[in-house]
């Protein structure tokens, strides 16, 4: 049996990974007469890994490191203009209606009847409380985590925080090392339904799965069935 | 008696607001040559309101609105030179060491053997982690609640997540607007103690107070005599 189901947010519940792609070719193409955009998405992203240990996540620490590679990449040249350009991609990305994956509202409105749920992210405390409230889904979650990382220190500590068995706790996610491996890590269960495409930070190779079984649905909509099966 | 002590961080633990109004300063003497200083920080003021609705509070956004303002008032003829140095003078803020505010190291110490103690504070949750990791305060609070704003609303949901009574749960911190007027609208105690400069936002009217007593404090370090006026 499980108590809790606790939902990873972007890219579980809502489409996150494409909008931010989106944008990062949107940056390609505005530096394309300085370079080419291969180099640029790589600058980027190399910005974007440094700067995490500063930022954290969210679209605030985004744009400033896109504005930190226009800065470079031009070596000072960049224009007013484009940085006006960055600025407001930042805005739009921050008001952008939250569109859910499929099959999130019917299945989580589902579950919400029978089972306590918890939105557990990562990620800009703002943003996130934000994007929940724009999702029309905060009604069904009877508590909401925003976490600036998700460890299996963290995954304890929210178990602990919740009063349930960790083995009664099932944390939902599309990353693997967000949110898979150190829910299990924590003696919780965990079910990986992966997003169409993948961050490059949130990349797990083979080798630190451990040969550690994954349960796997390739859609939130296959999870009441799957539950069933758990209670069996 | 008092069973839960909450402290505000910035400008009631932690020197906060003189940082920003230093790098203000420096803000306003790099865009000197186009316009008075007095001017500059009017503007910025303006974009940091205007974007307190999409950013939240924190460096980041800070930043984001000095780079947006600075666009702004040279018609886009801002150096990428000056916007590296924008960005940097965030780098800068998000580093700096975390200086505590007099008694607060010895005051703190002397009430977690006694009470329980929460850090409650408002902002950007990975500066605000960051911040209490670097103040070395961590392990003297019990809970942590980083939240988005606080009204009377986000006091009533942590008395209530909290489980004790609202006229035992006491707020303190330096914002009558975030800390005191809330935290009394919710039904707990609040003790205000100023912090010798208050950011415009902030502020006040004497008619919000509408003629309530206001417990105040010169100092943190008259907590512990104020509680033991509480107990008798």
């Amino acid at each position: 049996m499980i108590d809790i189901i606790a939902f990873d947010a972007d890219d579980t519940l809502w489409h996150n990974e494409t909008r931010f792609q989106a944008t990062e070719a949107q940056f390609a193409a505005l530096l394309a007469h300085y370079h080419p955009e291969d180099l640029t998405r790589a600058r980027l992203f190399e910005t974007e890994m440094r700067n995490l240990a500063h930022f954290g996540y969210g679209v605030k620490g985004f744009i400033l490191s896109m504005i930190e590679t226009a800065v470079e990449l031009t070596e000072g040249e960049i224009r007013g203009a484009d940085i006006r350009t960055i600025i407001d991609w930042g805005h739009e990305m921050l008001h952008a209606p939250v569109e859910l994956l499929d099959g999130v509202a019917e299945t989580i409105g589902e579950l919400a009847g029978r089972h306590r749920l918890m939105l557990l992210t990562k990620g800009d405390l703002f943003d996130q409380e934000s994007k929940l409230a724009r999702s029309a889904l905060g009604e069904h979650f009877s508590a909401v985590e925003i976490v600036s990382n998700k460890n299996a220190q963290t995954y304890r500590s929210i178990i602990t925080k919740s009063g349930v068995d960790p083995a009664r706790f099932l944390m939902v996610g599309n990353s693997l090392r967000s949110d898979i491996l150190p829910a299990l890590e924590a003696g919780a269960r965990a079910v990986h339904i992966p997003y169409q495409t993948t961050w490059a930070h949130e990349h797990v190779d083979d080798a630190e799965i451990g040969g550690r079984a994954i349960e796997k649905l390739s859609s939130i909509r296959d999870l009441p069935a799957w539950l069933l099966g758990v209670r069996s």
